[in-house]
Parts: structure tokens; C-alpha cells; sequence
């Protein structure tokens, strides 16, 4: 199979919404009058986003779902994406499986592959995908204002206890690790969330490097501080509905670990004032997303975390960072 | 240094034409009314598109050359661009000068960088580039008709010849090797050519994989077949022009390999109907590039090769394909 083969037998399909899609030098998008357009791109390395031999229907998955979460986090709505994928050989299984996860999910968010490059190389994904906003809606980094609450959407930490496990560090009952591993490998975009929460959240952005890493960029763009109830953020990891959780997830310094400063978990961590409550919990139902309020957002500089009875919680954790 | 220092440090510059540019979830960008936007991906792999150790600077200018070359084909004014860079390890000297290349390149053509993404890994570049054209001028490769000319811009071949050399199948003296590296690793995007195309042209593409291989992909689009006077593109190598070339270039076979199936040359392969000669040769002269007329396009399908004499030249000549 050579590469056009293989674009043609697994990455080409009838055009949509594009007025030219894959085959050309480019492709061609007709931008609705008056829109911007929000543009994101991600790129997956084997053995650091992703383990080497990861289920490739997952993979695909994933490497659309962190981009569009990136739309999600802005409010914008998903149009058109390019995929560029260096592969070590066209493994036609593989490639199947590959595009199954892939389209499955551009499908759900109507969301259309234009174009790409295939090359040969150690197994590597870049997706940049593109949506659509009216202009002034975007959720930005750089809104929130002392006062405000701060919400964090879905659940959190999973996807770092999968990792945990799969790296030999915490080993796992075979149910849990199923669940957490889930999280990790099949991340949901909140897009419907991000679009209701336009006009309501102050400020926005995807949890991927850890909920007090990038709470960090919001308050640096915005110029305040926050509190974080970490008696809330703790129950919000998913596998502690689990029977299994007890015995792995008893020590509190892991629980906050995962939950903190996890990675991967792309939900929607965002602000709103105290005002928008019952506008939040619309939006909330609105796109049948769970959204939990975890603490409010202050004048004063820098990030403080307490236990339930308010007390400050001291705490290392820190997010991930690729060249620290 | 980290992830954000170094997205700081070389990636990070004043905003210019984008709505919103590096540092939140998505760029933002306000697209002219009325016109369609080209959008073209191209990812570059170390070890397989560029050696190790290649010069940074220019790898800056090739990363970032390669994809504007695609909106040129489609006669696209380059407008944004978004970069994902795999890296080893994130070196200061490394990213300075390839930031530099970059930038330098981005600027000659007022075309902004509005995000992207940074991770460890193996070297690897992935460019999304933006360009807009108004609704119905973009170049395509579909609209060559048989009678139409059949032209290409600047050289051929001396990336080709370069890479025989680097790979030590050839070796090349001092001067000439320079002279072909410089093509190989710096082109020439022939942006203004495509803008002057634009109703002149009835069918282009760039010729990236060789230009038999390219030119393939026109005849198929179009359902036409082709002439090609080798006694002109065997010519059309730049390398030929430098005393040093008379004991390297004697070889038939491997002058048409060059030029024909040379790979990385980022020439425009275009058609146009005999009637638009002079407007051919007027966009050659408003873009200052070299035009050159190497061939027709005919009814009957396939690819017919000639001598000068026009008698029949058999040849066995391949693109490159990532994955044959």
C-alpha cells in the first residue's frame, strides 16, 4: 500500500461542509459570514502521550478529542480539521481502527477531516482543528475577576491513576483499571458545555497538564488569585464510585495527586461571577454535563488550597511540563 | 527551561492581523469576508525529509517553505500559521537559529504564527498554514484540458542532486554541492507565481515527490495525458550552470533522474491554454520567476516523454512515496 493508497483507502471521504476537501494542495473552507474562527493544534508522540501498542480505535480517538476540547474551552463550534501522521510502516489493522476512532467522534461533533500529510516516521499525530465563534464570545484565559466562582467540569484524576497503573507504579484491580484506563485513552471534549457556557463563564480553559497547573494560566492572564476546597476536587475522581477504589485510593497524598495534578483529564475548568449560578447549572443541564463548583477566585495573587473545615492544605504538586 | 518559557522565549510575538494569537486554548481569527480560506498541512520528519544535524535556520525556512509552496499551488495569499514541534531536548542555540529561519521566512510573506503546540519527542515539525483566495480563483489540479500548455517555474533537480551527494552516492565538488544544498534545504515557496496565476492557470500543483509523479496527479484530476520535452527539463537544473557541474552532469540517465524525479523542488507544475501565453509570460515577469514551457497536455491519457527530436524516450523514472 502506498501513501496515497492509503489516504484514499482510509482518510478520504465524500466533502461536506468544505468547498474542497482531501486531494488538492489545499483544501478550501467558506468561513460563515461575520464568524471567527478558533484554531487549535495538538500533536501525540508514542511512548510520551500515549504507550506504544495503544488500542489504535482509542488512539483515534484521543488525538481528535484533545483538540476539540481546546475548541470546547474557547466555546467555539467544531467545523473542519487536518491530520498530519508519521507512522512507522501502513499497518492496514491498524489504520482501520485508527480511522473508526477518528471519525467516530469528528461524527458526533460534525466535524470534517479537509486534509493531512502521511509520512513515514516514529509514530507521531497533529491534528489542528478549526471551529467557529461569533466575534467577543470566546471564552479566554484572561476574564476571570476576584469574586467569581470556579468550576470544573466531569471528573478528574482517572486518567492519571490509569497511568500510575499502566507504568508499574500502583497496581490496580482489573475493574478499576478498566474504568481509569477509559478516562485516559477515550477523553470526552466537552464541546456542548463550552458552547452553553458562552455568555456565562468570565473565563475558560481545558484541564490537560493538571487542574493547578493550568488553574495557574488563568489566574496569570487574569491577574488574581484562587482557593481550591480540596475536600471537593478529592471525590471527584470517577473510580472512587468503585468498590475496588478503597484500598487504592485510602492514601490521601496520591488522591491528591491524581486529582490536582493528574494530566489528561480535558474538562472544562472555568469561572463565572456568583450572579450566574443558576446560569451555569443551565448550561450544566443544558449539555448533560456535571459541573462542580471548587472555589472562588480572589484579588490576592497566587493559589492557596483548603480542607473542608478551611484550612490551608500544604501542597507540592505540580503539572506537567514537557522540557521541566 | 519548560514547555512555556520556551513557547515564550522563541514562539511568542506580538499579535498583527489574528483576532488572538499564542498562549490561549485557540488562536482567533477573523477571516476577510467573503473569501475562502486554503488551508494546507505538511509534517516534517527527521531521518526522513531532513538529516541529522541539518542547519537549523534553514530547517526554520523549509518547515514553514514547504507549506506556504501549497498555498501557492492554490494561488493563496498565506495569511496564519500554526506550529507543532517534537523535540529531543529543548535547546537554546537549536531553537534561536531555527526560530529565526522561521520567522524570517513568515515575514517575507506577512504571514502570522498564531499557535501551536511543544513536546518531547523525536524531531518533528508540523506545519498548518493558512491562505485565502477569493470563492472560485483557487488553482486546483483538476482544470488542465487537452490543447493547454504545460509549464514549470525556477529549477529542477538540485535538490535531488544535493541528497545523491549528502547521502555519498554522488560525491559533489565544493561549490556545486552548496549551490544544490542551498535548494534542498532553503526553497523557494513561489507564492507571488500562484497569486499571478490566478485566472491565468487552468490547472497547477507543487511539485514536491518529482515532477513526472506530480504531474501524474494533474493528468489524473483532469482525465488528460501529457507531453514532456526532456530535452528542455533536463535543462532546468540550476546546478548545470556552474563549471563544476560538466563531470557530474554527463550522465543522461541520471540528469532526467534529477529532473524528473528529483523530489523537494517546490516548483509550480501548471497548465494554461495556449491562448494565455502572454498572460503566462506576464505572470512570470510580475513575480520575477522564471517560467518554462516544457510540454502540452493531450486528449489521449497517460505520459509521453520526448527528445529534442521528438522521438519517444523510454523511462522508468518513480516519485517518492513514503510508504512504496
Amino acid at each position: 500500500m502506498g501513501e496515497f493508497d492509503l489516504i484514499a483507502r482510509y482518510f478520504t471521504r465524500p466533502v461536506r461542509r468544505a468547498a474542497l476537501g482531501v486531494g488538492d494542495d489545499c483544501a478550501l473552507l467558506a468561513p460563515a459570514p461575520g464568524m471567527q474562527l478558533a484554531v487549535s493544534t495538538d500533536m501525540l508522540v508514542e511512548d510520551r502521550h500515549f504507550f506504544a501498542g495503544t488500542n489504535p480505535e482509542r488512539l483515534g480517538h484521543k488525538a481528535l478529542a484533545v483538540n476539540l476540547s481546546d475548541l470546547a474551552a474557547c466555546g467555539a463550534r467544531p467545523l473542519a480539521f487536518t491530520l498530519a501522521l508519521a507512522l512507522p510502516a501502513a499497518d492496514d489493522a491498524w489504520l482501520a481502527a485508527f480511522a473508526r476512532g477518528l471519525f467516530a467522534l469528528a461524527d458526533a461533533h460534525g466535524c470534517e477531516l479537509v486534509g493531512g500529510d502521511t509520512t513515514q516516521g516514529p509514530l507521531n499525530l497533529c491534528i489542528t482543528v478549526w471551529g467557529e465563534v461569533p466575534p467577543g464570545q470566546a471564552l479566554l484565559r484572561s476574564g476571570a475577576r476576584a469574586g467569581d466562582d470556579l468550576y470544573v467540569s466531569g471528573t478528574l484524576g482517572d486518567a492519571r491513576l490509569a497511568l500510575e497503573a499502566l507504568q508499574g507504579h500502583r497496581p490496580l484491580p482489573p475493574a478499576l483499571l478498566e474504568a481509569a484506563r477509559q478516562r485516559l485513552e477515550q477523553p470526552t471534549p466537552r464541546v456542548a458545555l463550552g458552547l452553553a457556557l458562552r455568555g456565562v463563564a468570565s473565563a475558560a480553559l481545558d484541564v490537560s497538564d493538571g487542574l493547578l497547573g493550568d488553574l495557574a494560566h488563568i489566574l496569570r492572564a487574569s491577574g488574581v488569585g484562587a482557593c481550591v476546597d480540596t475536600s471537593i476536587t478529592m471525590n471527584l475522581i470517577a473510580a472512587s464510585a468503585l468498590p475496588e477504589s478503597a484500598t487504592v485510593l485510602f492514601d490521601l497524598n496520591f488522591l491528591h495527586q491524581c486529582t490536582l495534578a493528574g494530566g489528561d483529564d480535558y474538562e472544562l475548568l472555568f469561572t463565572a461571577p456568583a450572579a450566574a449560578r443558576a446560569a451555569v447549572a443551565a448550561a450544566s443541564q443544558a449539555s448533560s454535563t456535571p459541573v462542580t463548583r471548587i472555589g472562588r477566585i480572589e484579588a490576592e495573587p497566587g493559589m492557596r488550597l483548603i480542607d473542608g473545615q478551611g484550612q490551608p492544605v500544604v501542597h507540592h504538586y505540580t503539572s506537567f511540563d514537557h522540557f521541566a
